[in-house]
């Protein structure tokens, strides 16, 4: 279970892949065994969150980190590049930008 | 609070604004409003969470739905028409995408 909420302070990563709706699913897979064998164990990981679009043509990883410089580090780590140059094969493209969030409203009922 | 959690089963909305540095705060104070005047209000409104990027181009609205339909049903109400008709005047663009929310992995100490 992830906490949305502004007050944590995270930096929040929001990457955007594309790919063919034929390989949604592999990449899929090879997103979740990365979170699982690499970046969940690197200093400052908070969570992450894999999104499949209706129409399978884009993956969202909505991730959270403690600060920028804790995720701008997996860059220089070996088995995160690994991972990042696989998935990057199987996607046509993917966009990581990195956001602050500013503001978060629920239903009364939610 | 927003809580991501995969059983929930909720349409999540990621709708993503480009915008002109210099109109990124009106078009954050302008889709708060909305939210709170309009969405919040509309049957199967679960949250809202609204992030800007670092560089100021991009907003990201992260929103969770009770269904694809509860969300679909907006676009018939005329004050979110008037509410989304302005946001696109304030953006230069924006791009409205359902997803599933699939896979959530949380740092054991998170």
């Amino acid at each position: 279970m992830t906490r949305l909420d502004p007050r944590d302070g995270y930096a929040v990563l929001i990457n955007t892949f594309h790919v063919a709706p034929e390989r949604a699913e592999e990449l899929m897979t090879l997103l979740q065994r990365a979170t699982e064998e690499t970046f969940r164990g690197r200093p400052g990981f908070v969570s992450a969150n894999l999104h499949m679009s209706d129409d399978r043509t884009r993956i969202v990883n909505y991730a959270q980190w403690r600060s920028r410089a804790d995720f701008k580090a997996i860059f220089q780590d070996p088995a995160a590049r690994a991972h990042i140059a696989e998935a990057g094969k199987v996607a046509e493209s993917f966009d990581p930008v990195i956001f602050e969030l500013r503001y978060s409203d629920q239903a009364e009922t939610a």
